[in-house]
């Protein structure tokens, strides 16, 4: 039998005709979609509802109101918390006294269109530096295919992405020999290069130097921290991410 | 005054929104598109006409003929020449004795369909391994803004592709300051990582093996030869590809 196939997307996008069915589909989106989902989940948040759309979030949020809950709705456009949200995207407002107990409704740029992208894989995570441990284990345990999707800027790939996914891939090939893709290939060679020190990493990319530019230093370097955050971010019920305890 | 930007895109096609418009663009598929326009220019074409559809590639090629000239139609379609065409896409083929003197109609898979891409660029060129030098050279006398476009494979990015684009990258960067994105990076990262032994890289890359597979270990050979042809393929008239000697 041929080895399950581990592919990497390098722009968040599927290439030609090809999408997550039947896969295992990872979202990573360290600057910071996916590292503020696993801050919210591994400080008690009761879920994370990704929605792209500010007037959907918005929705979401009322429509939890209305069922008696007291969500949290969070994210950013340009960076920036959206006016009327009540967090931004730093990973760092989410911390166990604002989150715990309560469902987040996050709203990103390009991470949580990613998520939506992948609705449809047999399993999808949102990994991030801060949990990709957590994340590889949780993947490992599974037999199919899988998908790592790199969310990316604006269509363009993201190299603090790339670098995590093939933090990830070297993860899985450690426990599986997966057929690698070239994209893949790529990644691993990427992460190589920056292993050694990510926080540089993450100086160095042109999106870490943006938020840096905007005064958000000390997200930067919450997100260089492998490994610090024990939980996998998976969905559940085709919407709704929820913490899984590295086990 | 802000550095000329250089830019890499890894699949072929421009992230969102964004095109060659003012910019030099460089189109690269080392298996084999632009390893063989490199190999008929640098064997005494008269120029190389890229044509994405087989249809309009055999006009392509009547055309000539009634005008009087003596083309050759040349592609593939699953790597084998195409039924009616004259020549495959080996490089091997584009010899002297051949293509000297003579117009060649190329028709391929995913190169001819990124040159066509591209046509938009204030200059347009076409790079492999065998002429990177040449057509660095050639770019780096321009003084516009760079794109290096990956023809890549079915919308997936294609290791060797990308190897090429870091070894242009890091030309270019000998003689000015480009800014570059994080693409670019990735492109120099994986190139760094296979410089010693491009043989090895187009052994190593999915579709160096897809072609080992079906025979073609020879072009896997030449087209690793770096700097063999000292020919730049320019774009002439928005369409087709005529050599530039190195200066």
């Amino acid at each position: 039998m041929a080895p399950l196939s581990l592919r990497t997307w390098l722009t968040g996008a599927p290439p030609n005709g090809r999408d997550v069915a039947g896969a295992c589909a990872v979202v990573v989106d360290v600057l910071r979609a996916t590292s503020t989902v696993a801050a919210a989940l591994g400080h008690g948040a009761a879920c994370v509802i990704p929605r792209a759309d500010v007037d959907e979030a918005f929705a979401a949020r009322a429509e939890l109101e209305g069922g008696g809950e007291e969500p949290l709705l969070g994210g950013e456009r340009g960076g920036f918390k959206v006016p009327g949200f009540d967090l931004g995207n730093s990973p760092l407002e989410y911390d166990a006294e604002r989150v715990a107990g309560r469902p987040v409704v996050l709203c990103t740029s390009n991470g949580t269109a990613a998520l939506e992208r992948c609705r449809g894989g047999s399993r999808v995570y949102a990994a991030a530096f801060v949990n990709a441990g957590a994340t590889a284990a949780a993947v490992a345990r599974g037999a199919e295919p899988v998908v790592l999707c790199c969310a990316g800027k604006e269509g363009a790939p993201s190299l603090e992405d790339v670098c995590c996914a093939g933090l990830l891939a070297a993860s899985l090939l450690k426990v599986y020999p997966y057929e690698a893709d070239d994209a893949t290939t790529m990644a691993l060679l990427c992460w190589r290069n920056y292993e050694a020190d990510v926080p540089r990493l993450l100086r160095t990319c042109n999106h870490g130097r943006y938020l840096a530019g905007l005064g958000f230093e000390k997200d930067l370097e919450f997100c260089s921290r492998v490994d610090v955050l024990p939980v996998a971010a998976a969905q559940r019920d085709g919407e709704k991410l929820v913490a899984v305890a590295q086990g």
